[in-house]
């Protein structure tokens, strides 16, 4: 099935994949007895990448699923919104 | 000019005076030397409250000015939907 | 009774009724029908400002406080850094 | 070399190995075409149990590092305090 994302899927991959070598890297830091410091600030640089991915999946959603469904019908426009508008507060932990 | 939000005015107004009220009440605790960490707490309940409104906000904008930009034509819609994320990205301070 | 952000209280004073200020700006953008995605962005900013108040106190509650308490007695000086670790969590909403 | 995170060591190598499986749950979500928001949603999660560990690793650090420094000399504890309070900032993106 196509997705929001299909065209950039290899892209997210890619993203992703580099996202597991941090998290990798995170547990080398913690074996090697590194600077606690460092490794919340690795730690913080891992979440900021891991919302860039959320916000750029929400956004070809956005553009391709939710335009889609705002066009074959207002009821369909208005579900698809609505799981936006609750996926937006599960980001942003509200 | 109607807005997304036209319809909730009056309850957006009723939390928007709650939390300048609530931001007048950390000044109290300030000027009355209150132990800092319940200080920063009630910050914390505070930026969940504007949070809270921002996403609210979000959701009415795309109910009704997105899905209506959506109806009237693809460039359109696909124009506020791009707004609608970069907002997405300010609010999660990528 | 002095505490870790005396000396910066008429600071802490002005951001918060910079902030004070900027929330009744909220207030005048939803009366006057402003585009949704210019009141979230400003939203966005005041929650910003509104962090960096609660970073401020907690830096000056560490530097002051806590190190006082670690200095009288380990048990004091444990209590207070148990109570900072609990509200960084209310801070990141955990 | 001790660390303030070294006894709970296994614990945070358990906690980032189970991260780790999980961001690659993640790539099998966008090879399998899955639903956007059911992605995002799982993306927050992650991202929740990485501040998780955030949190912990600073009240760790808190607890040894700083407590020790603070004990050792008033210069020594103000130094990791403030390395501490950047880090906060760092955590919050400010």
């Amino acid at each position: 099935m196509t997705r929001g994302y299909s065209r950039s899927k290899a892209d997210y991959l890619i993203r992703l994949r580099k996202i597991e070598g941090q998290v990798r890297g995170l547990q080398h830091m913690i074996e090697d007895d590194r600077w606690c410091p460092d490794i919340v600030q690795q730690v913080a640089s891992v979440t900021a990448a891991l919302q860039e991915v959320a916000a750029g999946l929400l956004d070809c959603h956005l553009q391709h699923c939710v335009l889609d469904a705002a066009r074959s019908s207002d009821r369909e426009g208005r579900a698809r919104l609505d799981e936006v508008a609750s996926t937006i507060r599960q980001v942003l932990r509200l």
